[in-house]
């Protein structure tokens, strides 16, 4: 039987941490988030952005625009909310609509503002393991590695799905960590036969459970970043209650890496506030 | 029995190319090349390149300091030669001795005239698809794949060495191509067991022929950025003679990556230089 991680009273009590470094630094921390349209996915996770700060004292402040806006109408109002000085972190809540260029929509915020680090100036410093911060899921995953003495170092570890979020940044940071790593996306036609090598599974592709008992050995470590929704319940990429028999550890959905993950957006922003401007 | 990329004549005509467009541009190119040191393998990568520029009718100038330089006395050099209008595009010839934080001192080349990619800010832009150029070893590789009709979607692509120069790149640039990528270090225990199902290999490793005939399928395509000293002759990682007998396409060293790499690089000048400042 695995060790299921409690990502929820680990999150809380991370928060717990922030709030008190945060009344320390004696600064107004803010959280600006910008939100497009009104996707309830999107609206549900600003939720949960916005309970992780209230928990750690830390103002949020929301930005609603229309669906229909362009990019270059979006990108001018991001570069005013990026520098009013009250906004200590800016985050865009993605999927964006079809017709906007993500990207360059990101880029508008600058590396000192970026918690969730998906601008190519925050990219560039994470990929050579110069920033200061991680991009929140990798985070995540390195605190449970930590915490519980996982070792990433000649292991095999298969990255499920190659999303901007998840996916390319797990590989890219596990790669820095000499890991070996596949990464697998949409295309692949048999998972199975490289997850039942696996010691280490991250999935972060938003299918119900594409991740079946047959399919892990046992011991295996498995990560979950899948958010989906089944017969109105929430639930991940992975059959949690059989492969839970076979792994050493496991992290459910709800409940594990969704909280911790918001917690490290949280607390990277704390990071950022308290290092003085290059 | 394989096709043998023939990377000299290939490079040749390329060059050519880069040669006429330079000369229609009007305007005086230059590629300042940083060597600190006098590593031996290095002055003749050096040696490569300059032939490369001159073939393509770009000037080509040295900068050479000793071993014992400090990170922060190069750091400042860097930047002189890095602001010169005269020099369009700046390398610094790796490997650095152990005492220089390497990244720092690419750093100093701004991604106008970072012509190998491998600052923090040209690898941001490269890595969410949004660069003018990309990594020379990696424009190769994808020049390859197209005047030879190799696809990489859906394909599984078996990547040996996670080095900065080769294996992390072209990892990461496989990504976005969609392609199902195995990253294997020198931790790997069993490199044959990831080899024997792949479609592609690249190996950027440098030590002869890890790569060997009972690790490879019928009809795989094998790409070597391997480069060592065997008895004094220059061999890849591959056993060349056996494996080209399985393999579909496959390069060969020497005469194979190495001088398209050089010649990208030279290219990646071309390009870098003929764009208006931002």
């Amino acid at each position: 039987m695995a060790l299921v991680v409690d990502g929820k009273k680990l999150a809380q009590e991370i928060l717990e941490e922030v709030r008190s470094e945060i009344s320390a630094i004696k600064k107004k921390v803010r959280l600006a988030s910008v939100l497009v349209g009104s996707n309830s996915a999107s609206i549900s996770f600003l939720k949960e952005k916005e309970r992780a700060c209230e928990l750690a004292g830390i103002d949020f402040r929301l930005y609603r625009f229309p669906e229909n806006i362009t990019t270059s109408q979006l990108r001018a109002r991001l570069a005013e909310i990026v520098h009013l000085p009250q906004n200590t972190g800016v985050i865009l809540q993605l999927p964006l609509a079809e017709h906007l260029n993500t990207q360059y929509l990101l880029n508008a915020i600058t590396p000192q503002k970026d918690v969730d680090c998906l601008s190519e100036g925050s990219l560039g410093a994470f990929i050579v393991g110069r920033h200061k911060i991680l991009p929140p899921p990798v985070a995540a995953l390195k605190f449970i590695c930590e915490k519980f003495g996982i070792t990433t170092i000649g292991k095999l570890t298969v990255v499920i799905g190659a999303g901007r979020l998840v996916g390319k940044p797990i590989a890219a940071w596990l790669m820095q960590q000499e890991t070996n790593v596949v990464s697998l996306n949409e295309h692949t036609k048999n998972i199975g036969e490289f997850t039942r090598r696996a010691d280490i599974i991250v999935s972060g592709v938003g299918q119900p459970h594409i991740i079946r008992p047959d399919m892990v050995r046992e011991g295996v470590v498995v990560f979950d970043f899948g958010f989906s929704k089944q017969d109105e319940k929430i639930v991940g990429d992975v059959e949690f209650d059989e492969v839970s028999e076979k792994a050493s550890l496991i992290t459910p959905v709800p409940g594990g890496l969704g909280p911790l993950t918001v917690t490290f957006l949280v607390k990277n922003l704390l990071t950022l506030a308290s290092t003085p401007k290059r």
